[in-house]
């Protein structure tokens, strides 16, 4: 009986986590998609110690993930309308998870053409909620 | 007192976790540069939940990832030297850590020429030692 609630309890911790960080993605490609870079940098916790690694490795918090995001996509052209697909969230430990997933960005010619890839996201629960410390995008 | 031995007890965990996943990359350099895939492979986590996220994505354990290196170097030659470089690893939680850094390949025009990458790994502690659950190689 106490495994069965331990189990339920883990279960729903677990799914809570795994929606939360759904949400996020959600948020994330919406506020791309409004050409909100500051909403979407907002998304990495703003510490030095927070690191993208990209075609170059970016560290520090948002503003400097802010500057990356705008130096690799200056114009709306250039940023397109994002979609993330495949997303998987795995549970690393209490407060820390694991997302992956595909992005698809949908461009005109001018502004670089069709393009797509896969993440690798390591989130942590803080106080002002979830937030990525590390970003694998390829 | 008290604080200063668990700040104590704690670097020094954080120092262990720090050089035991810095030797499995130092070995894993070493069994790719033998051409010894299978003691590479075992590195990996053998679980069906393991994600190698590279062209593709490979999903599974041992023999997955094993496959996987084969077919995309099929060949000592494709295979080529391998150097890791500027190495970081952080600890996410008890037992679970995550390794960034940088591989070059050295290869003749034959194996594909020279190329250079990043890697994310996230490591676990498992009763055989500190084992890749996920790696993303671009």
């Amino acid at each position: 009986m106490v495994r069965c609630l331990f189990v339920l309890c883990f279960t729903s911790l677990l799914f809570g986590q795994d929606s939360e960080i759904r949400m996020i993605l959600k948020d994330s490609e919406a506020a791309w998609n409004r050409g909100d870079l500051e909403t979407l940098a907002s998304y990495y916790e703003d510490s030095p110690e927070t690191t993208f690694i990209g075609r170059e490795v970016t560290r520090g918090g948002t503003k400097a993930i802010l500057d990356r995001y705008r130096r690799a996509y200056p114009t709306r052209e250039a940023m397109g309308a994002l979609t993330f697909s495949e997303i998987e969230v795995r549970p690393l430990a209490d407060g820390v998870a694991l997302a992956t997933g595909r992005y698809q960005l949908k461009r005109t010619a001018a502004g670089g053409g069709d393009t797509s890839g896969r993440f690798t996201l390591i989130l942590r629960k803080t106080r002002a909620g979830w937030k990525i410390i590390h970003d694998h995008s390829s």
